[in-house]
């Protein structure tokens, strides 16, 4: 893999981060009151690329009681940030609401990630927010 | 200990995680305004195993007054997550609720962990989520 | 410093985290609706001690724009965990409320630290918390 | 770069943290109930500086679908925090609100940098924070 460093323009290029990244939380509420989209009950996971190529990423969920499902394929290209909901995924499968998981995120070149949750199955948001494990 | 990793099927086994991990804070909320279960207040660690081979898990309880209390023994089965509630946990003692506490978490293989609490003293729901301290 | 450990009784003694901590948000709201103590709007460092002796705890306050104060000292027993609550720092100074501010935590054993906020300005709390920077 | 350390007066100075910092989670809230400045939803990184000279920071916001933006330039003097609202980033230009971003922070000496979103979208507040990802 050769890399072509956009360095002489701004922002400089980073190696920066880890490959591979777990969360072992993972829920989406079955219900929710609100009605705007961006409120919907969801969970994220938001993944940084500041590299000078696009990064492949591949995401597996487990599960408590049957065998893990994937990979979900997602590109971030480069000196890019995606916000991906867990209620979107779709290929291979969709990930069944009201049921916890945990997603283990595999990418072929080093990026962050950080796990987002906006629960609004009450009148009132709750938000949890922590930067995943860099495995 | 010797293992037989499952590489060629889908996920591939990683040596994922850590087998030692802390979590300082930790409090039951004593009530709760909910009556659905999923939304009764609760504090969980979510353990996630993406190795080839079940992981015995052991959770002590460090409290503020008194010895700490423990092992409660789990297992987390090859390739699966489970997230276990303090408030379900039995033997040898339930965790009171309305005291505050902090757990250690060992397992025998690398494991990741993240801790969650959802708060639902009152009518709307609070939450807040770290991933634990890997020791 | 000679450690007796106690490895023969019931949790092992683990060399477990670090001696110093970070926490970069700081902020202990003005005002709160709730009146039970534990329901007022506060911020507080969880600190696990593991070990088989006492440790010492400095904690030291950073503000915007005047100089640090501190240090605050504090015990966390053998083997217990404490939760202190920064609206509950007295010595040398109380924290000023509605301000921001910082602090570092140190240790002369290895220790764990969490950091959570309760806020309750309004009718419903909201909760934040995420284990503190090692150093 | 010569350091003259405060070290005879306290606190003591410590070589603290690190230079590159990545928060992939970014948004601000299009609309908030709040009219009290410091209840209007917004997100914040928490600086801390416990060195002895000042910290020269710049900050670059990366977007899902368009060239990063930055550097913003900020300064944390020595042995003081800052918690810099990213709705009052504006040069070279604000940060558009109801978007997704993400941030990394470029520090000059070591800091430690602590992420925090208040949002305040509805009657109620709901908060997230960790520990940002030290690269």
């Amino acid at each position: 893999m050769i890399l072509f460093p956009r360095a002489v323009v701004y922002p400089p290029v980073f190696m920066t981060g880890n490959r591979t990244w777990a969360i072992p939380e993972g829920y989406i509420p079955e219900d929710s009151i609100a009605t705007k989209p961006e409120l919907i009950s969801h969970e994220t996971v938001c993944v940084l690329n500041t590299e000078a190529e696009d990064a492949t990423v591949e995401i597996t969920i487990y599960y408590p009681d049957r065998e893990p499902v994937g990979p979900y394929k997602k590109t971030v290209p480069a000196q890019r940030t995606r916000h991906f909901r867990f209620d979107e995924l779709e290929e291979p499968e969709p990930i069944p609401r009201g049921q916890p998981f945990a997603s283990l995120l595999e990418s072929d070149i080093p990026v962050i990630c950080q796990h987002t949750r906006l629960d609004s199955r009450q009148a009132e948001n709750a938000l949890l927010s922590t930067i995943a494990y860099p495995v």
